[in-house]
């Protein structure tokens, strides 16, 4: 489990390399750690310290931003959690921008200039 | 953190709130608060009480639907929450009727005269 | 709330059904139980120790290899928390292969032999 700081770090690294990526500000960027217990992790049926990021974005976005964007997100998620290769899983879920909420508005269509 | 009436009185709220306008009986609505730590939840790379429902539906609704359907739910999660706009943050994901079960059956496709 | 040892053989359960069924390596499939406190689940608006199970897996598998799927996810499921009927849901969520990243690289497609 990461400590207080490097959770921090790692939150900081993610939303400037999400902002950056996307064009959007920050302020649009939520990063929330669902820790679990030793015990409550699994990989390959057995007891492991599994680290799953599950990224939540709109549609729109090319191929070749989604595979720079998670290849980013790996090496900042490596670096700060020190998990091997085998314990860390990244997937990218999308949902039409109108079927999201931020801000106290439906989310506007990705800008064609930063996809 | 939302105390044990507040949890109660949201969760009731949008149970009602879905049930109504999907046309399911509520039997078919849950609701799991996935709470966390100070200290894990970020908003723009700073700490942050950021407030985050994931709705998981049946896809074939209108982007009608779902903008209303937003749009209640968000002042729904406003007033339990008493988060101000930029901590909140709500997003439908869909997936096709057959890729999901309840009740011990795999789900039926959504209602046409309720979309 | 299932104790460790039923954890582990319903993570075990799992694991193997899906790589029999995907046809790739267990290494490949990970699990994690993100538990909650009495009070923070609800079916139908009121409190219920509801079990939502939610699968991320690569698109491109048919609707009959879902299904079937789903099925023996159920029962293994439903024999390891022993919920009734209506406190389970089970869900399938998809994503491009190319929207995900594991062992280091971005997933390739699913082998079209097991589908």
């Amino acid at each position: 489990m990461l400590g207080e700081a490097s959770k921090a770090q790692l939150a900081a690294r993610l939303t400037a390399t999400h902002s950056e990526f996307s064009g959007v500000p920050p302020a649009w960027v939520h990063v929330i750690f669902q820790e679990y217990p030793a015990g409550n992790g699994f990989t390959a049926g057995e007891p492991a310290a599994a680290v799953a990021l599950t990224l939540l974005i709109r549609s729109g976005r090319s191929g070749e931003y989604k595979r720079d964007l998670l290849t980013r997100i790996w090496e900042s998620l490596q670096a700060a959690t020190g998990a091997p290769d085998d314990q860390i899983v990244i997937a990218i879920l999308e949902g039409a921008p109108s079927q999201a909420m931020e801000m106290g508005k439906i989310m506007p269509d990705v800008d064609p200039s930063r996809h």
